[in-house]
């Protein structure tokens, strides 16, 4: 019983430091889509940094691993266009990851001047276990929205995106 | 004609680019709201920086001389608090904010301890030139959505943040 109030008045606690944060006129903010969108991926990018500390991966990597795992002998560029990130800064990913002997370059066998990217075995054992943690985050983020309120989310960010 | 032509050709060559993106296998980032949301925070914020590169402000700057126009005299922990930016990052946007002759900090009569910030007049003139500048990037970016769900977006984005 005693347990439960505690729970409650911590609980208590953060709704009143929430109930804080908006004594500020937001003003225009209110209704901007890009300080939403910012907001919403700070929160959700903690989230992903809590749970995946550890194994260690930031989302870009995550996001990586995932794509090499379902594509194998993907090439860089086409994991750069399809990431978003640049091509300096995605070198840096995939030197982490190959350190990591998570992933691996490869002669492509068809073209010796380009490479290939696969993952490795502790690749694919790590992927299985962040994928794992990942589907737990998602279904807290999508216990916050009012149901049925996913597609419409879904759909909008993509066509943002 | 010639000229609605070669502008038709590079709007293909768009779309044909924006095509080539999904050949990859994406698998559970499809339906990742984590990965939709940094996708679209990435794209807005890319036309944000493109936008108001003539101003110089990136969006927390932005953010940060809203809330003091608005809010005059505010404090830092509040500011910092309503954007989610850690206290020591927060004070180098002040820093710029105050070089630049935007924002002021002065001594709070009621506790001279602490500090009231203020937009000064160049920066409220620089606001009221930004304000117009983010409207035109948010309809840009409302354009993107189906009618009607803009509320839908706004609603999940704020219980997600």
């Amino acid at each position: 019983m005693k347990e439960s109030r505690s729970a409650n008045n911590s609980s208590n606690k953060l709704r009143a430091a929430k109930q804080v944060r908006p004594v500020l006129d937001l003003g225009l903010l209110e209704n901007s889509i890009g300080f939403a969108l910012r907001m919403a991926t700070l929160h959700a990018t903690q989230r992903f940094h809590q749970v995946m500390r550890p194994l260690d991966l930031r989302p870009a990597q995550f996001s990586t691993l995932v794509l090499i795992g379902l594509n194998p002998g993907v090439r860089q560029r086409v994991l750069c266009e399809t990431l978003r990130i640049e091509k300096a800064n995605f070198v840096g990913i995939l030197d982490i990851l190959q350190r990591r002997r998570l992933a691996e370059r490869r002669a492509d066998p068809k073209d010796r001047r380009r490479h290939a990217i696969f993952l490795t075995k502790k690749g694919h054992a790590l992927l299985r276990k962040a994928s794992r943690t990942h589907a737990g985050l998602e279904n807290t983020l999508r216990r916050r929205l009012r149901p049925g309120s996913v597609e419409c989310l879904l759909e909008s960010l993509a066509a943002l995106g």
